[in-house]
């Protein structure tokens, strides 16, 4: 089996970690990541690795070096709700199949590598993303500790039954010399690499975000006998809300509300109370602060009878790649090398906290994600193995 | 303690029967439904009744009449979701405490009496209302026991766990002579008689109802990645539908979403899926006819790019009340005794199909209702259980 085909039997294997058979969601400290661990030990440890698991539950995988460096590499293991089987998995398992030729031919980099494989990027358990490499930046608030799943299971007894101790979690947090960087393989999730005919391209910056929460408080009634003038219906104004979001972003901001719950949400009940996110992102961050506050002035002005309540989530800057290790990046591929900007967030939004950071991305059909149709090919991966095996030999 | 005060305590001991502690859900065939059946069965025997529960899992209960005739009371012991304590358990109380008096008076009419507290109005578990009436009306389809719950249980799984045996729902329909009728005692949950000043008010007729579940399909993507102009929001289509409802409507027409969940349902998730009910009513069946089909209309013209599939739930055309029960109604209550229609579906609907059928509205606060907020006062019970005592006298 080539070292490509491994990393795509691989992704088929932890697609069956799921908690909802038949589709894959994977959440933070779930069964579903502890099934995937054991598989990723595993491949770690075949790869020569040591392999530890910290407190917010990121596996850390380390293949020593010859000199005193270290160089991260990394992407995470969860996944939101019937997901695809790349996004995340893919850059983990390129890193271990990248430290595993390495391994085989008995060699030593100047620099020691550390795998990073992530507790929780999208954020699907507990409405926070980041957790893991959160963790690793030091970057991870106590009170986020008492948020609850829809289980009303804090995040702190989600950590501990997952075996972490969530007192500690300020051990996670890197202490060491400033790494020499933080390289992550990703699917693109978007059409560009696919419309020129490249498997690969390197990424020139993540774009910025800013997540909020907003309730629209009504009163439930009976759904036969309040006339409708008389109405207070929550989700009435939410959906005039939510049918307006995409007339009132412009240019590269795209805004979207991904969750909707309606309470008592029966059929015969007047909606009074509606819970909905909402996500805006720009690679410029002011476009993004104007686009957000347009969108949350318009949610407030829905109707004089409605009261809306907005809670920030999450606010992040858009991350700008290290030009050194982007450059040798661009390198590796050789010439034609292209660069994309982000509109997904990744991980290394906050390993850029602690070092220089830089990606990779893999084209996928269709710009899928977030999706069971995800895909791509074993040539483009056995691409994006090689390109990283050299920006090895380059660093 | 006087009976109508009984009544009242007797709605809240029925309050705590819930699966959700603190709010009041009581689906049916569930635990909370068979802590509600314990203390009613025991009320039932208490007032000289014989006790049975029949497969659908309607409780039964007779009193002997010095004839051969039988005259139906009753109404339903579920609830919606963070229902309040009166809407349905308190026609059951107040019947049972009308057959107490006449118990405790060792007085037989000349006809017998059944108090029917059904299993199922609401139509919370399954999406399907009237169960339980619909099961003594001989009007329960086969295919329905294939409906599932929220968690996957099917509607016969849940008849049997309950006790009753879903092959048998046949027997459940009545079968021997036509009854007199069937009287039930409802909050009005409308603002008329709370407008007019009185405490109970006869029925005219029950409003006609159509139900739909439209399902809104386009393509789930990454937030940060899909270009605004490339997305298939099934969510901005659906909510483009809700929020356009109220003006479609016009009259004495009421249209409702009671209900709208979101596939994936994540916040960095284009929603690819969305389903939602609707809900129509109208005293005129005309009119709700051709409001459902400009409802329908609006929601399949919402996008090009969104596939939208409706099916229809249930339709019910109005019902008129029985003019010769309702005018002994009005003479119970005395001069100016004033007659509503109700904008809410009860089971006279379907009790109609087998007898002549009556209601006595109780005015409640506000008219509201399916809300914790619902209430009604003891001195209004207290009219009410005088008004169907003497009723029973006067037919």
């Amino acid at each position: 089996m080539t070292p490509a085909e491994t990393v795509m039997k691989r992704c088929d294997v932890l697609a069956a970690c799921t908690e909802e058979p038949g589709s894959i969601t994977r959440p933070f400290a779930s069964e579903a990541m502890r099934c995937a661990h054991r598989f990723v030990e595993q491949w770690m440890r075949e790869a020569g690795m040591t392999v530890t698991r910290d407190n917010i539950g990121n596996l850390r995988g380390r293949y020593e070096g010859a000199g005193p460096g270290l160089l991260l590499l990394g992407s995470h293991l969860d996944s939101v709700r019937d997901a695809g089987r790349y996004d995340g998995p893919l850059g983990v398992l390129v890193a271990i199949a990248a430290v595993q030729r390495l391994h085989d031919a008995e060699k030593r980099l100047p620099f020691a590598i550390e795998v990073l494989a992530f507790a929780d990027e999208e954020g699907l358990r507990f409405g926070s993303t980041y957790l893991g490499s959160r963790a690793v930046a030091g970057k991870l608030e106590d009170a986020e500790l008492r948020r609850t799943d829809p289980d009303g299971v804090t995040m702190a007894d989600a950590i501990r039954r997952f075996g972490g101790d969530p007192e500690k979690l300020g051990d996670d947090r890197w202490s060491g010399a400033r790494p020499i960087g933080y390289v992550e393989v990703h699917i693109e999730q978007g059409p560009v690499l696919e419309a020129i005919g490249l498997p690969v391209g390197v990424v020139s910056a993540i774009a910025g975000q800013s997540r909020y929460e907003m309730t629209f408080s009504g009163e439930a009634g009976h759904a036969g006998t309040v006339p409708m003038a008389q109405r207070r219906d929550a989700l009435v104004a939410a959906a005039t809300f939510v049918s307006a979001v995409p007339a009132a972003v412009h240019g590269d901001v795209v805004a979207t509300v991904g969750k909707l719950s309606v309470k008592p949400g029966a059929a015969n009940v007047i909606p009074g109370r509606v819970e909905v996110s909402l996500d805006v992102r720009s690679p410029d961050d002011r476009t993004r602060e104007s686009a957000s506050h347009a969108l949350l002035g318009l949610a407030r002005r829905q109707s004089a009878d409605i009261a809306v309540q907005i809670t920030p989530v999450s606010e992040r800057a858009a991350v700008a790649c290290s030009p050194r290790l982007t450059a040798l990046l661009s390198e590796a591929i050789g010439e034609g090398a292209v660069s994309v900007a982000s509109g997904a967030g990744h991980d290394g939004v906050y390993m850029s906290e602690i070092t220089d950071i830089a990606m990779l991305f893999v084209r996928c059909k269709g710009g899928i994600s977030h999706n069971p149709a995800e895909s791509v090919t074993e040539a483009d991966v056995a691409v994006a193995l090689d390109v990283l095996s050299r920006f090895l030999d380059l660093l």
